[in-house]
């Protein structure tokens, strides 16, 4: 488990999220989460009608991982500084810094084009679907 | 967040589980889980339906968590060398050493009465039950 470069905190906006605790260069490897499993078929049965509908990212076979550890902290943001990138063989996410991050800034990555929350005070319209794969992190490439 | 004393390690009988780093003296809060929170009414309707029915802690309300952070990477143990303690009001789950701990033990926590699976070998019937509340950490007083 790599030591960490961040900690959890609660701030009044997006209620918790991951900040630096030192200065973290380029291509750090910030953290390795590891996940839960759902399956395609209990994802479009189940688990898209409750919170998780937020939080699962995308396989490329369907299923969808939720990420333990803390890769459901990271907040989103337009211009992230960490990227992700999903390892379904060994069921974990991996968390990179994309650019250097000063301690004290928020690590955030980049959820997607679509978003169904107020983002930094500008309304944005939640676009809803009831075709599958429209949720929460479905558009990032992986 | 507290210093990490446990780090996570792949095993075959259970697959994931945390073992102590240092000795690690009885009493200490090893960690501090964030949680998911879903519903007594989604818990129902979909989440016991899935791989989260083995994972979700009760609040007394009928609500229930999902431990994120290592909260979940816990393995059983009959004889747990790790007390956890459910916090609804602040979407947490701490952990503290119940005895001391030696450098390189697996760190295990008491799911309950009724466990699903084969607990070191020992075959042990599953009782399945329609009833709510039957699920994994149900028995355990919060």
């Amino acid at each position: 488990m790599e030591p960490f470069a961040f900690e959890m905190r609660s701030n009044e906006i997006s209620g918790r999220g991951l900040y630096a605790t030192i200065l973290i260069p380029a291509g750090t490897l910030i953290h390795t989460a590891p996940c839960l499993l759902f399956t395609k078929d209990s994802y479009t049965a189940h688990a898209r009608h409750t919170v998780l509908e937020h939080y699962l990212f995308n396989c490329t076979n369907g299923d969808r991982l939720l990420a333990l550890g803390y890769g459901s902290i990271f907040n989103h943001d337009e211009t992230p500084n960490v990227d992700f990138r999903v390892d379904r063989e060994n069921m974990c996410i991996t968390y990179r810094a994309c650019r250097e991050i000063e301690a004290g800034k928020e690590l955030c990555i980049y959820y997607g084009d679509k978003l169904w929350f107020d983002y930094h005070g500008k309304k944005l319209e939640q676009e809803s679907s009831e075709e599958e794969g429209e949720n929460f992190l479905s558009r990032i490439e992986l």
